[in-house]
C-alpha cells in the first residue's frame, strides 16, 4: 500500500514520523509544505522540509519540534553582532543545511534533487519532496497589510489578524515531478494535522492537486481539538476569518475530495457533522507528540481505511 | 605620523595589532591581502582580511591564529555529513562572518564596504582595507601543476614543490580607493612580516603600486629568522625557487621600494649586506606571539624611523 501524506511543519512532521514507523520506507512518500520558505541572509531556508526531514532522520530537537537537537548558537550570535537579523533563530548544525542547499541549488539543481540528497545523507529512507520545485511564498494578508509567511509567524508571533492569504509565484509553479508521480501512484493520502491554510492550502492550490485527489483515496487528521489547535495559529486563523474555530472547518477546507477525517475523541459529538458530509468519521486519539503515539495513530488509520 | 601596514594572514595580523598598540587608531591603516580569498559552499571566504579583523578586535583564536576564540564547529559537522568538503575548517562564528558578507555583496556592496561594515560592527577602529574589490585569485603552479592557494596551502599542507604563482583576474584589479588613498597619503609603510609571494605579492602586482611606494619611506620586517620562517611556507617556498631561504631573500624581494629592513638579532650578521644594497637594517627582536611584543617592536620601529 503506497501512502502519501501531505504535510506542513511539526504535526506534519510528527504524522509523517508515524507513518514511518508503520510502514516499510519504499511505501511512504512524503509531500511538503514550500509555502513558508524565505530566504536569509542570501540564504534559503525550508522551514517545513526541514522539520519533516530532521524528525524522520531522528535529529529534531524534540522540545521546540523544529531545529536540531543539541544545536548550538555561535553563528546566530555573532551574524547579531553584525546587525543581522537574528528574530528566526538558526542553530549552527541547521546553517549547514541552508549553506549547502543554496550552495546545490546555485549550480542548478532543483529543490527536490537537492531534498533527496539531503535526506540520503542523514539517512532518511522514505521520500521526501518539496510540493513544487519553483518558489511559492505564502503572503498573509492581515489589518496591518501583508506580511510575508515568517514575518507574520515568527517575528509577529502570529498577532496580526489574518484577513486571506495569497502565494507569490503560485502562476509559474508546479507540482514537483516526484511528487505528481507519488500522488498518482498513491493508494492512499494522508493530509497531517498541519494548518489548513498555510501548509496544506499552497499544496492545494498547486494546478491540478484538488484533481488527483479526487481520484484517490484521502483521509484528513484534524489538527484542531476541542477548539483549539494542537500547536500553531490554525484556531486563531479559523476566528478572524468567521470561522467557528473546529475541526468540522477543517473537514470543510477539504470537503471537495475528502473520504475520511479523523477527530479526537474530545470532538467525538462532531463525528454525525463529518458523516453528514459524506464523510468518513474516525474518533480516535490524535495527541501524536511520542513516537510510539506517531505510529498507534498511523498503524489505527491504516486499519481503519484497510477495514 | 600616518601608517599602512601591508598585510597577510597571520604574521601580517601580528604586526597590525603592535602598531594599533602603538598609535591611534585614526593614524593607522592596515592593507590586507585578498589572493588567498576563495569560494567556499557559495561564500566567500576571505582568510588574510579575517585573521587582521578578528586579531584587531580582540576576539583571534591565540593558539591557532586565525579563527575566532572559543568558536564551535556544529555546522563544520554537519556539513561534512551532508558530503561537503570540510578540510578548510570554518568555525561556527567564522561562519556568520562568511555568510553575512557573502549576503552584503550580493547586495551590491563592494568588499571594502562589507569589510568596513563588519570591523566596525566588532569595534575594530584602525582602517582595514582588502588590497582590491575586483577578486585577485593567486595559483600556485607546483611540480603536480596549477593549485588554488588553499588548496595548496591547507588542503595540501605545502607539499606540492612550487615553480612559480599567477594571479587570477589580475587584468581586471585595481588597488581599492580607500586603500590607495591611504598609501597615498603615508608618511610610513610597513611590510608586515608576511609571506613575500603570497601575501605581500598580490598586493605589489595589483598596478600602480610599486611605483606608489617608491615614492614613500617603506620599511619591511623580515617573517624569516635564522633561514626559517616564523610560521608558514615561505622559507620552503624560496629554497623551491631556488633562492637560498634567507631574510636577505626577502629584502631583494623589497628592493626597488624598500628604505629599511627589520631583522632578528639571530641575523645580525647579515645587517652588513643589507646595508650593501642601500637599505638601513635595524636588528632587534622579531618574534611578536604576544601583544606586548608586537607593542614594543612597533614602537621600536617607530623610533628608528623617525631618528
Amino acid at each position: 500500500m503506497r501512502i502519501v501524506v501531505l504535510a506542513g511543519g511539526v504535526g506534519g512532521a510528527r504524522m509523517a514520523d508515524g507513518f514511518a514507523r508503520a510502514v516499510l520506507p519504499e511505501d511512504l512518500t512524503v509531500i511538503v509544505n514550500t509555502g513558508d520558505d524565505f530566504e536569509w541572509h542570501g540564504l534559503l531556508v525550508c522551514p517545513d522540509l526541514d522539520t519533516v526531514m530532521y524528525t524522520l532522520a531522528g535529529i529534531a530537537n524534540p522540545e521546540t519540534g523544529w531545529g536540531i537537537q543539541g544545536d548550538t548558537w555561535g553563528a546566530l550570535e555573532m551574524l547579531g553582532r553584525y546587525g543581522g537579523e537574528t528574530w528566526f533563530r538558526i542553530g549552527d548544525r541547521d546553517l549547514a543545511t541552508h549553506v549547502y542547499r543554496t550552495f546545490l541549488l546555485r549550480q542548478g539543481l532543483r529543490l527536490s534533487e537537492v531534498t533527496a540528497r539531503l535526506c540520503r545523507a542523514l539517512g532518511v529512507r522514505a521520500a521526501i519532496w518539496p510540493m513544487s520545485d519553483e518558489p511559492v511564498r505564502t503572503i498573509v494578508e492581515t489589518e496591518e497589510g501583508p506580511l510575508p509567511f515568517q514575518e507574520y509567524f515568527v517575528r509577529r508571533g502570529c498577532q496580526p489578524r489574518v484577513r486571506s492569504f495569497r502565494w507569490e509565484g503560485l502562476e509559474g509553479a508546479r507540482l514537483s515531478p516526484e511528487a505528481r508521480a507519488a500522488l498518482e501512484g498513491a493508494d492512499l493520502v494522508v493530509i497531517a494535522p498541519s494548518n489548513p491554510y498555510v501548509s496544506i492550502g499552497p499544496i492545494l492550490a498547486l494546478p491540478g492537486v484538488r484533481e488527483l485527489l479526487q481520484d484517490r483515496t484521502v483521509v484528513a487528521v484534524s489538527p484542531i481539538i476541542g477548539g483549539q489547535a494542537l500547536k500553531g495559529p490554525a484556531a486563531k486563523m479559523m476566528a478572524e476569518l468567521g470561522e467557528a474555530p473546529s475541526a468540522l472547518g477543517v473537514a470543510r477546507c477539504y470537503r471537495s475530495f475528502l473520504d475520511g477525517f479523523v477527530l479526537d475523541r474530545a470532538d467525538a459529538a462532531l463525528a454525525p457533522a463529518v458523516e453528514a458530509m459524506g464523510i468518513r468519521p474516525l474518533v480516535t486519539d490524535i495527541v501524536i507528540l511520542d513516537p510510539s503515539a506517531r505510529a498507534r495513530l498511523a498503524e489505527e488509520i491504516l486499519r481503519w481505511v484497510a477495514s
